[in-house]
């Protein structure tokens, strides 16, 4: 199997992104989970650019890393100026990497209108600029910015800054569609002209390819170039980047490993990458895409009677890949256009067993329908659908309820605000009233039931809210949209979720905090 | 240029998509959009598998379409009955349409594991059907399912299959990947044999392919099959589907029309396709991908100062169409990565008119980096940006002030929930006291606050929200995080949105709907 080399530049292109903003302190905690997974390279950032990424490589001086190389990226010196005097190239001296990652104009337009210097200048920049990094030996990447479309315009061109960094001793050469415009064959010929070229002139050098998603083809341009003889590919965590994101590596590394049949990281490396998606998702506070290839949480969910049949006799028939592979795993969706099928393969996995025919599991059907034309969702709150289906069997312990609840929130006026909720809770005969305040009407409510539990059911107080999550329903009604809220509970050992749909937040939230408490007294 | 036939179907395939519910209006609409946009083939349901697309079809017999064909869909007739005596055919001629699709098995594995008959007796099945159909004056695409997995493990039996289907006088054989998981080379090489093989044996069918994003490649798969041979393309908007999601039409279109040179529709056509797909995912009720190629919000959006300055000397530097040709347009963003270009330019977009170096252009960056870091983002909120430039150059005129806000909710033993608000509002000297019931406790803000303006700005009563919008940031602290909170007014005439970030849900949604009147009276 041949060898790809990975390089992620999550932390520096993809933190383009509109919308995200990475502290130091993410940068560095996806950076260890990118080295948990085994990439070879991770681009940091640029430093001298702007005071985070100083600090990154900073604190990367006390960090060791077991399978990755941090590489500082940065522009070709500036114009006129020599290399060894160009304070930004310093600054990436000072990072004191093995690597760094330089780039440069292929596109005459850009050279005109970007750098607005000569041709010629612009090839003198390449040449110093990679020269002077192996003077102090560095190891160079370079990129070869708006390669397409500078190949396609002028190719001598192109060729001439390719060349200049080869022969200045770049090691990898990184043919990159800078706007993302290209498609794959347009990749492909291109990718296949440079290498026929680095061998008729003996340019020792590789190959890498670098690709934006502006056609909704980075991965498979990124794939094409690897036919065409490419051996690093670059990419992000999600396909995370400026515009419409850089190719996915969440979908190339899987297309090329499984699929290719290319060596690029362990078996049980590869099995890690849904949840590097999450985690990056995550400390990056971007919901996760639940439709993506491979990582989605739908990516292996099925949920048509057919399917779900056909697919519990033999996987092969639905299923491209083995979930697990990835880390990710078949789910089998509780929906309206559930049939009786995946509501039994749901009982079984919670443990019940039914005949087909049983009137309880039509009586379940029947219900879920009833609530999910109300907005409810089970799909992602598994703890509610488990009370349902007890309740439905009658199986449901009562162990309080809510006779009452009043939140109140008053702002004063040197600004400040507060939060208080009232309920009243009935245990058995034990009528409990009492208050609390919190950040929010929620979490005031939250610690008023909690308070208001503590005494008959203490393990409610090593419960606690993890995720809050608020969604509106038929928004086009502005806040008379009902308002389907989600949460997540945990007791230091289990998370579970449950759900509240109402036209009031509030009542929509304390439906879903009050079945978290019962779904975590009942486990 | 030559014509490739698109196929939509949004509303059968796009339909299964996890969390996606369309009612028979909203099924509609989506259909009549997609008669504007010029697709000649929409998908519109299954009659007869269940109610919603039989009353579908029903209300079809009343309306005129002026580009599209809408066409049911349905499997080959059950095994051991006569096509004219299956009562699931008979539904599907009861649509009365032009045209009809109809699925069959191409992989032997399904026909054993799903069919669970013969392979002569599928192969009986497909023929019957396609003829059935063609006795009835029905034009007939045929969907080979499966068509890749089935080629590549027994390409004489697939083969068979789509000979079955081209003798009995299909018109349209349709390559489908179901499960979604092939690569544009095995797509390629797969297509260029069904061409040569219908080529060679006289088959006078056309070829046409439908693909699944399951590698993330379903475009490029679209469009390798299209380069082999293909010349119709099956997709849905914005790429819904289950799972990962069918091919996804809104880059398919510009890839092939603008990069390809095929005709698909007319440029005016084109032009409206961001219209579309916001249009679709507000029916369906899904939050657009503001990252989707050429039409999410983020395509054409330019963050960092050097792009900013070059994309406006000549656009071709960093974009890879022209936004307009598909109805989107440039966007200059405001974030803590702008540089004083981007503020610049944005002002200039408002009527302002500054130097570079004004002091006044300083203050209002400092003050966006300010607010960003507590969890603010005026990207999506320039009504709220516009009043944060107002302030840094003194002439944000004071309209009113809020003095105190008291919200409560309560719910009633009978399960009742009233909500309220009560607000101090000054205009000038007077101060206002007053008391509003709502829905839930925003919207009852919403309501007091409107009732203590009236009085003095008339035009507050032509006002109202039109879309809420909660998201909660840093969401691993429970409900203590962080709300972001944004609202869209309108007054009838134009819309506007505005944002508020606080601890308090009320708070944050209380600071944008302040400014979502205060900007609605200064308009």
């Amino acid at each position: 199997m041949e060898r790809i080399y990975l390089y992620d530049t999550t932390l520096r292109d993809g933190a383009q992104r509109e919308g995200m903003s990475l502290s130091v302190e993410d940068k560095l905690r996806i950076a260890h989970k990118l080295d948990e997974l085994g990439v070879p390279f991770i681009e940091g950032g640029w430093p001298g650019a702007n005071p985070k990424d100083d600090q990154f490589f900073e604190r990367l001086h006390s960090t060791r890393f077991k399978h990755s190389a941090v590489v500082p990226f940065c522009s070709t010196r500036r114009p006129q100026v020599r290399a060894s005097e160009d304070a930004g190239l310093r600054k990436i001296l000072a990072a004191g990497t093995e690597w760094v990652t330089t780039f440069g104009k292929c596109w005459e337009l850009h050279v005109h209108e970007g750098l607005r210097t000569s041709l010629e200048e612009n090839l003198a920049m390449i040449e110093d600029t990679v020269a002077f990094f192996r003077t102090q030996d560095r190891r160079v990447i370079f990129d070869c910015e708006h390669w397409f479309d500078g190949y396609y315009k002028n190719p001598e061109y192109a060729l001439a800054a390719l060349r200049a960094a080869a022969h200045a001793g770049a090691q990898w050469v990184v043919l990159c569609d800078t706007n993302g415009g290209m498609l794959p064959q347009q990749i492909r010929t291109s990718v296949e002209a440079v290498r026929d070229y680095c061998r008729e002139h003996n340019l020792e050098v590789q190959l890498g390819i670098h690709t934006h998603n502006d056609s909704e083809t980075a991965v498979a341009n990124a794939l094409a170039a690897v036919e065409a003889g490419a051996r690093m590919v670059h990419g992000t965590v999600n396909g995370y980047g400026e515009r419409c994101g850089n190719a996915n590596l969440c979908a190339l590394i899987p297309n090329l490993q499984l699929k290719m049949n290319y060596a690029l990281i362990a078996p049980e490396q590869l099995a890690r990458l849904t949840e590097v998606s999450h985690f990056v998702s995550e400390v990056a506070n971007l919901a996760p895409n639940d439709h993506a290839a491979y990582v989605g949480a739908s990516a292996f969910a099925h949920k048509g009677g057919i399917h779900v049949s056909a697919v519990q006799r033999n996987p092969q028939t639905y299923e491209h890949i083995v979930p697990e592979s990835v880390g990710n795993r078949r789910r089998i969706v509780i929906s309206d256009q559930a049939g009786l099928s995946n509501v039994l393969t749901k009982l079984t996995e919670m443990g019940f067993s039914f005949e087909r025919h049983d009137p309880a599991v039509g009586r379940i059907l029947q219900q879920i329908k009833l609530l999910e034309s109300e907005g409810y969702q089970f799909e992602a709150a598994e703890a509610s659908f488990e009370l349902l289906v007890r309740e439905c069997l009658e199986i449901r312990k009562s162990l309080f309820s809510l006779e009452g609840l009043y939140t109140a929130c008053q702002t004063f006026p040197d600004g400040t605000v507060r939060s208080e909720a009232t309920v009243r809770v009935r245990v058995g005969e034990v009528l409990q009233h009492t208050a609390a305040d919190g950040n929010g009407p929620v979490s005031a409510l939250d610690a008023a039931l909690r308070k208001a539990l503590v005494g008959c059911y203490p393990q409610v107080a090593g419960m606690h809210l993890v995720d809050y999550k608020v969604r509106i329903l038929d928004s086009a009604h502005g806040t008379s949209a009902r308002t389907r809220v989600l949460v997540e509970s945990s007791d230091g050992l289990g998370r579970w979720t449950t759900i509240g749909v109402s036209a009031n937040i509030i009542e929509a939230s304390c439906r879903a905090v009050i079945e978290g408490i019962e779904y975590g007294l009942s486990r």
